[in-house]
């Protein structure tokens, strides 16, 4: 496929043809996703994307602007494939089927460990080492993503406004960062966690959780319109 | 106050007095709440606090095993704090409000900046990068906190079942850890909120949006203990 090759190392490399250039990005998502998935996010660092790619991490550095901003592209990459996922099982849906939203939001996380792994490193790491360019186009993607995704909602839950819906996906998706992080625990913890009864409290699973999660807030956001109680003490 | 001082510098380092090793303790502990709130809990090294207790990194390990242990004590403390703070709102409450118990909420985790921040961190970092007797000391602590707060909560409104409160509690301090990140970002994302009307929508909050969820959580509660819709899909 490679053509048009002009001479002299240096103008070659100055003179990347587009498409390869975009395979070269492609390979790089690849490393950083495999690596994710199998090490987690916190355990990968350019180095070690760079070394499975086979460039040097200077090479690297020609695509990307920093290890966090192909993290960013790939949180975006998840939300957009969240968001398909979503459509797959709610665009035919019958009209007032709560349990079923609940149970696509929470499998739908559920099915994509590293868009959860992502989400709680997001805020704390990946949008602070990035350009404001990158990191205004990654909101855009989340954003938009989010916003795609209560419209959906509403569509199966009409009785739902707007805002409502989008506080219903915006606090499931940061739960499942949170609860994913807690239900992925470290090699020391969950030794504990299977030696020791005490902690078994502390041990959660994902998608049982996000779901009962998600049906309490879509049976709430209704009643909860008009306080649920209008005193703020008992003395009158 | 210092007694005691038997001859030899390195049998002083041994033979020091619990008491003194409990201040040093405290300078540490001290030192590392000071830093995290002023610059955020990820910037803040070992060697940044050694420097601000003013003595040598080595030195300081002889008191915590690493710079996550610190920081994982700090969270114990900030639970203890916390649910002190739970008892003072809460212990006079009268029975079924459950608007005070949302409130209180958001406002116990608002008004604690540095708990928050920790939550986001404790199980992506701090739980991974310690002992097993450390980690253990550590959710003992805060499941003894978590599980107080929810009694506190049913004693308010006592409909609710001990796992239902359980429920609330948990996905509450949750989202604490997850919005506040959000609602906290980094000088380059702060900019962007500033001046792109565009990313208007992706700025929270903290203490509205976790006082609205906990709202919604606490009115959907009970009426979610039946599947709020039966069926799966509209197919029969």
């Amino acid at each position: 496929m490679y053509t048009g090759r002009v001479t002299g190392a240096e103008t070659f490399q100055r003179a990347r043809r587009p498409e390869q250039k975009l395979r070269r990005q492609d390979d790089i998502l690849r490393a950083a996703r495999d690596l994710a998935l199998r090490d987690g996010v916190r355990n990968v660092s350019l180095a070690d994307i760079a070394s499975r790619v086979g460039i040097h991490k200077s090479a690297l550095l020609r695509y990307f602007e920093t290890r966090e901003q192909i993290f960013l592209e790939l949180t975006a990459e998840a939300w957009r494939d969240w968001v398909r996922g979503l459509h797959d099982e709610l665009d035919q849906a019958r009209r007032g089927a709560a349990d079923l939203v609940a149970d696509v939001f929470a499998r739908g996380f559920g099915d994509r460990p590293l868009l959860c792994d992502l989400i709680a490193h997001t805020p704390l790491n990946l949008e602070r080492n990035v350009s404001p360019e990158a990191v205004r186009r990654y909101k855009l993607t989340s954003l938009a993503a989010v916003g795609e995704a209560a419209e959906l909602v509403q569509a199966v839950l009409p009785a739902l406004t707007v805002d409502e819906a989008l506080e219903f996906v915006a606090a499931v998706a940061s739960l499942a960062g949170a609860v994913w992080q807690i239900a992925n625990p470290g090699p020391v913890l969950a030794e504990l966690y299977a030696s020791d009864p005490a902690l078994g409290l502390a041990c959660v699973e994902l998608v049982p959780r996000l779901r009962r999660t998600a049906e309490i807030l879509l049976a709430g956001l209704i009643p909860s319109r008009t306080p649920v109680d209008s005193g703020e003490d008992g003395a009158q």
